[in-house]
């Protein structure tokens, strides 16, 4: 493939895993990569970690023949180490390699099962935050009521904080991806708060809105205002902006009320003689109804912002959560997101600041 | 029934019902009274708001013959009216009675289906704070995998900020609710937090975390530390702490889950002939199934931190869902849980700050 700019660009078709980190083990990983590779025939693959282990796991898969490079990493990034230590401490481990492949170009996205602080820190000092972004990001699919069944959720949990400048690069950043991800021409774009009108007096979230408003027509996306918690599975908006306090509450909150309920349907189901036969009728319905609610199939939060895309798995995914973050690599990938992103905040970071939709709205900046 | 105490006492048996301002109008809250009273034959009402509207209806609903008085109110607070103007020109609002009626022990608890933020305020002016409260707190009972059923969340919106003070308050007022309405005698606290190690830095919560340990064993609750969103309707705790931001957020986004799953399943259903005959023998475990995450079923926010008990109903709720909110209301009457809770915080507050459990981990204060 011939590049299209003086840069040299990474290689759209290999993805770079961490075999290592994950609460299933590198047996998840690996049968992951294999249902990956089965659905997407032109990608190959560089797997990073112990190589005793993926290299017997890759032969018993012949779909990853010839597709798969292990690359033998000594040290492992463990649950609980702090992102810290890891930045100074983990140069050999299977994360750090495989952010660096990313890195030195020799693969396009990087994905991990791995801790999320310590897998932010090394994509953080690897791969540098992109130019006009002060706080990178994490952005997931959102299981929605829209046609694109999915909206975009950021930040979830790269930092806890975000100022006003943050929560308009995350709308930048959030409508790129829709943009790219959901193939949604002009995303409507919400900044999360909560109800009452005497509540609205977060001075960062006012001071956003007049950001985010004002930088709408210019690049592309609408904005419809404040939206509040039950607007962000609604087909309202598309791209959810907050930070990554509130966004990582918001999300294990849904995904816990979303388990909670699937408990609840098994044991309504398993109740008497009567409720089995009905779920045996309502059985190819109830599998899709799983298949559209399942969070294993929408698996892969991505961080936005810096010189690489890099997706972080759930950690406890199996084999079809691994295979669907491998599944959105691939997408970006192909798609050169990471150069398309960088293109969008780099141009927005410019003109919002300078000159408003508006003239007569324009944002005070101090 | 004589006083137990030099005070006087509000009358455990009247319920004050604010009739106007929720979005489906008095027909739904009247239903809803006539609903509650038949499952509690010894308890009477006083319904506020336009007598004209009020009356037919009342009169059609034997069930309240001689049960319920109606308080004419000429005015009614919208769902638009700000908090700040309701409080310097709502005297004359069916809010401000129903709240009234609670102030001057006409009755004992109020409900109002109405305008959060204007219910919190009039309720802070006329009630006023209880002696050691900053920041009262709005509480919810969130479906949950515990025996009980719920667990206790809160702040929900009442505040949109919260220091390790009023954090501290909340854990005494929570326990106490949890105490009281759902019957846990030792209720295990968990202060809401992000998960990775380096996100634990928002100094209020590290702060709070070492207040609410010190004061488990003399307030009688065991405290769990740091929980996550995913925690919420779990079984690892039965009060979750948390700022009125975050929790609303959290409210609403749970709320707006458990309606995407409510209508993918009801397409589900309704997908195939198959699915349809699954959904007519699964009929009567789906229904239990229903009521169980069925949100008018646990509909009521309790103010919590005030001098009287009121409870905010859902804006949107019909009669079933304002029953629920009454049959809370009779409950914590019953209870004398007003008087309960004004107890353990005064208490609280007073041990907490001189004499933590441990004296090797005393809390510093600023």
């Amino acid at each position: 493939m011939s590049n299209d700019t003086d840069q040299p660009q990474p290689n759209a078709h290999i993805i770079s895993i961490d075999a290592m980190g994950g609460d299933r083990g590198v047996p998840s990983v690996v049968a992951g990569v294999a249902l990956a590779a089965k659905a997407n025939p032109g990608i190959r693959f560089l797997i990073h970690g112990d190589e005793a282990e993926i290299a017997p796991l890759v032969r018993k898969q012949r779909i990853l023949d010839k597709r798969c490079d292990i690359r033998h990493a000594d040290e492992t990034v463990g649950m609980e180490d702090k992102p810290s230590h890891v930045m100074r401490h983990g140069k050999k481990t299977s994360m750090w390699a495989t952010i660096d492949a990313v890195r030195n170009g020799d693969a396009s996205v990087a994905v991990s099962c791995g801790n999320t602080g310590a897998l932010m820190a090394v994509s953080m000092i690897r791969l540098r935050k992109a130019l006009g972004v002060n706080r990178p990001a994490i952005a997931v699919l959102w299981p929605s009521l829209n046609p694109q069944g999915f909206n975009v959720v950021l930040d979830v949990g790269a930092d806890i904080r975000a100022d006003e400048h943050d929560l308009f690069k995350y709308a930048l950043m959030g409508s790129s991806y829709a943009r790219n991800g959901l193939s949604i021409e002009k995303p409507r774009i919400g900044l999360l708060n909560v109800g009452t009108e005497e509540h609205k007096g977060r001075s960062e979230l006012r001071e956003a809105h007049a950001m985010i408003g004002n930088g709408a027509r210019r690049n592309g996306y609408e904005f419809v205002g404040f939206v509040e918690g039950g607007d962000i599975p609604s087909d309202r908006v598309d791209v959810i902006v907050t930070d990554g306090f509130t966004g990582n509450v918001a999300l294990k909150t849904g995904e816990g009320t979303a388990n909670l309920i699937a408990l609840r349907m098994r044991d309504a189901f398993n109740h008497s003689l009567f409720s089995r036969l009905g779920a045996l009728f309502a059985y190819t319905s109830l599998k899709r109804l799983g298949r559209r609610i399942d969070p294993r199939h929408v698996n892969g939060g991505v961080f936005l912002g810096l010189n690489g895309t890099v997706i972080k798995s759930h950690g406890a995914a199996d084999a079809t959560g691994v295979a669907a973050a491998i599944q959105l690599a691939i997408k970006l990938a192909e798609l050169r997101f990471t150069e398309k992103l960088a293109a969008r905040v780099a141009s927005g970071t410019l003109t919002s600041q300078d000159m408003p939709d508006e003239p007569s709205e324009i944002t005070q900046r101090k």
